[in-house]
């Protein structure tokens, strides 16, 4: 896989090195006339056409927010607010539940039908404190998440803190993989949760990962706030 | 600073660490007895219990998203979100626009004025060819941004992809910096864009870098899709 280079590749290799080159513009060299100014960015406009001609495909794409970091979950809602405002239908499945009733829940109610929610379970693992039922829940949340995997209705479906379901035992991961196969060409499907396997990761189209720079004094002490956490 | 230990942190660092020991329970050791389980997770809520209680400071935060990765405006929005689900209002200014109509416009119309978004300018460098144009509405942004981090009625301001704008050289950095310690004590910031300065870190509370872990060949040809990125 890793040698196939195609030509379509290589052109789009190419385009990105010119790209690169002349720059983005900018502040940066003061000393540049207008006129050259406007000349170079008149040459990465060409570029940008060019560039976007050649990415054409289309695809349901598999997404991965990993990492300690923050922004997994808020990341995979963004992108569910873009889709329905696109016009198109979004599921969220929450597979690990806070203590907390979360904003996002009271905000959904807004966009009614477009945006269906589930939120698994009762709480973290020592809010329930047993692992059977804890485990009840997580497959019965996944066989839901499967029927909207597989219906072309929905446009985007959010798998929040599934991986962390997946790290806990309580769901195969092989499982998750060939569920997320069923979805028809067009679907996106985000997964979300810190521990992403090396093996979930190479199944996935695009992996990020939210990495926290730390500012321990800064964070100590101070409580989960509105909109931050939840 | 870094040398400065209360004792409020190290109580905190120590319950921290009892977490830690405890575990997150789950079904990792699946030959624990249920009785044993239920115990261990019954220590693990009471040190969550105290964990809350210590943590009490409620304060306005500094957050930035960086990195190379996506997800830096989309966890933005979905904070956006969540504020709003708890009923305070949020102003977006966009500094860096995209050539297209984004999805997130469309969305946003549906929270009337709950949540105020200003676009600046009129797309990237190579679309509008003309830096002082450029710095003007960068500039008037930044005086609309001032106006909204002044205000008390907002809980949280998106600066979105200003981090670009000072990368590009079309704003000052100390002027943004001051600029946002003008708000009020509870409201919260989120700067985006790639690039974040080691100076424009340390004057944050909380710092994310979105890291993008490649898959060349799979994201190769294909095209900016919606909800995905616009």
């Amino acid at each position: 896989m890793k040698n196939k280079i195609t030509k379509e590749d290589s052109r789009l290799n190419k385009l990105d090195k010119s790209a690169e080159r002349i720059g983005m513009g900018g502040n940066l060299i003061p000393n540049m006339t207008e006129e050259k100014y406007k000349e170079r960015m008149q040459k990465r406009k060409e570029v940008q056409t060019q560039r976007l001609k050649e990415r054409k495909k289309e695809k349901g794409l598999i997404i991965v927010n990993t990492g300690q970091g923050k922004g997994k979950t808020t990341a995979a809602l963004g992108m569910g607010l873009r889709t329905i405002g696109h016009n198109h239908n979004v599921a969220i499945i929450q597979f690990i539940k806070g203590g907390w009733e979360p904003g996002e829940s009271l905000a959904f109610k807004i966009f009614g039908d477009k945006l269906k929610f589930h939120a698994c379970g009762e709480g973290f693992t020592w809010e329930t404190q047993d692992r059977n039922r804890d485990i009840n829940l997580v497959k019965s949340s996944w066989r839901k998440a499967v029927s909207y995997i597989k219906d072309p209705n929905y446009k985007l479906i959010i798998l929040d803190e599934i991986i962390v379901a997946i790290k806990l035992g309580y769901i195969d991961e092989d499982e998750i993989i060939n569920g997320i196969n069923l979805r028809p060409e067009l679907t996106h499907i985000v997964l979300t949760g810190r521990g992403a396997s090396e093996k979930l990761i190479n199944s996935a189209d695009l992996v990020t990962e939210m990495k926290l720079i730390h500012h321990p004094f800064r964070e100590q002490g101070i409580k989960a706030q509105e909109g931050i956490e939840y």
